[in-house]
């Protein structure tokens, strides 16, 4: 049994926390349906996965028992140390992607406000090379966006093969706020009269249609909910009233989307519940640590790219020659 | 029984030409499959519609049968009609779609190299305002669009609500020229290896989702394949290569493209049958007579925008007085 050097703490074992976090796609049939066996409240918002590792024996890297008796500070470097791993090779994973040319990755992120997407983001992107790679924030859409359809701007911004695209909110939010609000519809003049509930399935099938397309082409998809307490939301909105450098970031109609929570909740289980896929599952992240938040995102998105098994690009016998010929050139002058 | 005023001829009666010239979905199920049912040869390249009325009572302003004893140019003649009343009639038909807003036109054309797409997109649209109609041509890929999947680069060109969108060449390409020439596939570096068949059938429900999702949300589709003959190419392309004048349009590369004729009649019979859909019909339009090609495609989109049944926009009585009010402000100065 190997020991694990303490100072080396274990990346947690990424099989234990796919198996709590992605959500399994509802039965043939059941998409659209009420998606009646997801319920958010059965996902831990501040979920620890180290202080739950339960078996005694590492095996994997799984964190060891001790762990559960660590402290948040103790919990918040550990995590930390996670991430620094995590992103160092994601850096090296984005290499890969862009040498082997083959495949894009599309990074989600929906979540309630202060949920952490932005620092959730500039975390995990942190040692990327911007070069390849692509944050997209999507506000409001602009009238010249209401006058196509959700998906024009979406796709639009997907990533080119070789890079990897993240979405600060996304299509999703046509299924999300616009649910709530269904008034929002009228601002893209659409004719849905009548079409009720059914608006609401076609849209998951047309979202679902243009991921599976987007993944038979190549692209990797990756979907997060960053799934804050309504607890947690209030502190963090209370400190950005409260900090004056956080003052910035406070916006009053935060508060009335707050307002509708439970709503908000319903309208999440229901496009997570359709729209959570083979080939685009969704990640239920616990969102109350942030450090603990950022740590599994980054684990997840580098463990994806690694089961790639890319490779880079090797070379005919004939391109080899041709690199010995351009060498002896070189070296000859 | 109405006669006929000889000085305006009728226009062909679209539910005939309707019912000869658009495809009818394939059974569920049997999209994707080889397309059994559906053969080009048995649709004749030269159909003048006018000279093959049969009924011998009108009714519903089908050509009367002495139409039949008419010569090439008067065939010519009264196609070159029907075109010029169509023409106007879709330029108000524009107007209403621009001023409701609520609907998109998409318009596709793919046909055989010389089989006449430029000069009906030229002469069908040429009573429209330029302001609500796109013509967008689609050439071989670039190195960046090669780089996203097949419908990135026609997603992004999709007429806005009110417009009229043409694709000279479209996604079809993908699925037409590409099988005819799998090679192409490597140019987009994708991982296809092993899926065969299945490749295409799944770009076939790509582009079903795809479509699908624009008529679900306001854009109505209508796909024309120009049917020109081989013998009526050859005499085209040598028109090319004799005319001075004509020079310009020639390209070598047009006749390898003829010599695989019955390779790219296949493609076409297998991606037609796949696609033609409730919310996207294909109509194969006899190309060997110009005029008659035009007038028959001028019919079908000016007849599909009416029974849209669009109106001018109905102001609320608050937006009445608001004009009210602005009238009498110009008329106190």
């Amino acid at each position: 049994m190997p020991t694990l050097p303490s100072s080396s703490p274990p990346l947690p074992d990424i099989a234990q926390v796919l198996k709590r976090v992605r959500i399994e796609p509802a039965a043939p049939g059941k998409a659209g349906a009420k998606g009646a066996s997801f319920r958010l409240r059965d996902h831990d918002c501040a979920w620890v996965p180290e202080a739950r590792g339960k078996s005694r024996r590492g095996g994997s890297g799984l964190a060891s028992d001790d762990l559960v008796a660590l402290d948040k500070d103790e919990i918040k470097d550990r995590a930390k140390d996670v991430l620094r791993r995590n992103v160092e090779e994601l850096a090296a994973a984005q290499e890969l992607l862009w040498a082997s040319n083959d495949h894009a990755v599309l990074v989600v992120f929906q979540a309630m406000d202060a949920a952490g997407k932005d620092g959730t983001i500039k975390h995990v992107t942190s040692g990327l090379n911007p070069a390849g790679c692509e944050v997209t924030s999507f506000k409001a859409p602009t009238p010249e966006e209401l006058d196509h359809t959700f998906l024009w701007r979406v796709h639009k911004r997907v990533p080119e093969r070789g890079k990897i695209g993240i979405f600060n909110r996304s299509h999703y939010e046509d299924v999300l706020i616009v649910r709530v609000h269904p008034e929002l519809l009228g601002n893209s003049k659409l004719a849905i009269d009548g079409r009720g509930e059914t608006l609401w399935a076609q849209r998951y099938e047309d979202i679902n249609a243009f991921e599976r397309h987007l993944a038979r082409n190549g692209t990797v998809i990756l979907k997060f909910f960053l799934n804050v307490s309504k607890e947690e939301q209030r502190k963090r909105l209370l400190a950005r009233l409260n900090d004056p450098e956080k003052n910035w970031k406070f916006n009053a109609s935060d508060l009335d989307t707050r307002d509708k929570w439970d709503d908000y909740m319903r309208a999440y289980e229901r496009a997570i519940a359709a729209t959570s896929t083979p080939w685009a599952p969704w990640h239920i992240i616990p969102a109350d640590h942030k450090w603990v938040m950022r740590a599994m995102v980054a684990s997840i998105i580098t463990h994806t790219i690694r089961s790639l098994d890319l490779r880079f690009p090797k070379l005919t016998l004939e391109q080899q020659r041709g690199l010995a010929a351009a060498r002896k050139r070189l070296e000859r002058e």
